[in-house]
């Protein structure tokens, strides 16, 4: 990337495991979160891990917004309008908001192995009305197990690709590429992320019945499917 | 199977994808329509295509519930509570019905990579209010490409089971696992089909977009998830 990644909730496992693959394929990395000196902390031990050329940095989540203008985010979902409202004033024009969150029940006590209905359809279309205009949303990394993540081995998983803008979307397979094990996938419209989202809800609860760090893999498509889309 | 496979819609390219491989699996199969003639020539069809040995014959939809007590459903979205109703009377207390409908938009004139709200969650669960008494209803298959089923290539699909009556998600794995390439996993309650059915729409968009055949499988569980579940 030309730009450095800002990891909104890099301090849970999800965003954390994202930024520790992301600093060890030499991307710079921007840990946000509430709390200046928790990013830090992450930051810190991403270092440890990726190594002392890890380009790694923890700020505060408005101000991370405002360091790039390539924005992932990972909070839980009961978090992620009350955050969008509050740093919305950092995100630059331009800037692309890469969305992994899943409306889990657990976000209001139900189970994690449920989604909650958006009004908008899913969690990815309510980002897109909550951002500045002129930012550009994309969902993707939903089904990426946090523990295989963190982990050193190679993820076994496919990203599926939704957004309406073809450049945004396109920096997002270069993201997923970056992944050991990762293939890209165009998966169409911002409006597909619903079944990502419910797609994330499906594995969580294959993990707890079967025990196990689940991901998908899709089968049958020409081999150029699997390349950076569109 | 100690009993006939009715495949209701068996003359549709799913029902007839996997009649014919249960067929040639050695399973007698039943396909049922509207229209008992065209029953018996898809059944022809299919004995051309599995070998004269193959225990396939065709019957009206009812006669086909009443002949055995596993049905399976592979109707589109918009004439399955007429089927059903339809049906109610010839289905036999104690039976199975694998229900691999799935809500598709196209049912009423809009795009087959969406899916319509269904009230009660999913298909299989207004399946599950519309069939008799005592009638044990388990969802699979939606996911199994129509195209590799209707071939002759294995079928690198797993098949997730979901259902609440153990015995009955028992003879869905079982089927599953006749058709080669096919896992079966299980999936939890039949709450949970409706991800099954979203996964469909999120495959009939791939395959439009990348023209592919494509299907899902399930990494990062321990090799015991994959077997015939409970």
């Amino acid at each position: 990337m030309s730009r450095a990644i800002a990891v909104l909730g890099g301090t849970g496992p999800e965003g954390f495991g994202l930024a520790l693959r992301w600093a060890r394929a030499g991307e710079a990395v921007i840990i946000g979160s509430r709390d200046a000196q928790r990013a830090q902390q992450a930051a810190a031990k991403i270092k440890q891990r990726a190594g002392e050329q890890a380009q790694i940095s923890g700020l505060e989540n408005s101000a991370a917004c405002a360091a790039t203008d390539l924005i992932v985010l990972t909070i839980p979902f009961e978090g992620h309008a009350p955050l969008l409202k509050q740093v919305k004033a950092a995100i630059r024009a331009g800037s692309i908001v890469i969305d992994a969150t899943v409306p889990l029940a657990s976000s209001v006590g139900g189970r994690a192995s449920r989604t909650l209905g958006v009004w908008q359809g899913s969690v990815a279309q309510q980002t897109a009305e909550l951002v500045p205009k002129g930012v550009f949303v994309v969902a993707a990394f939903q089904n990426t197990s946090a523990e295989v993540l963190n982990g050193d081995s190679s993820v076994e998983c496919d990203v599926i690709v939704c957004g309406d803008d073809p450049n945004a979307n396109q920096i997002a397979h270069a993201l997923a590429a970056k992944i050991p094990g990762v293939r890209a996938i165009d998966g169409g419209k911002l409006e597909n992320a619903r079944i990502l989202e419910h797609i994330t809800a499906l594995l969580i609860g294959l993990n707890i019945r079967h025990k196990g760090h689940s991901g998908i893999r899709i089968t049958g498509l020409p081999e150029a499917a699997y390349q950076s889309g569109r």
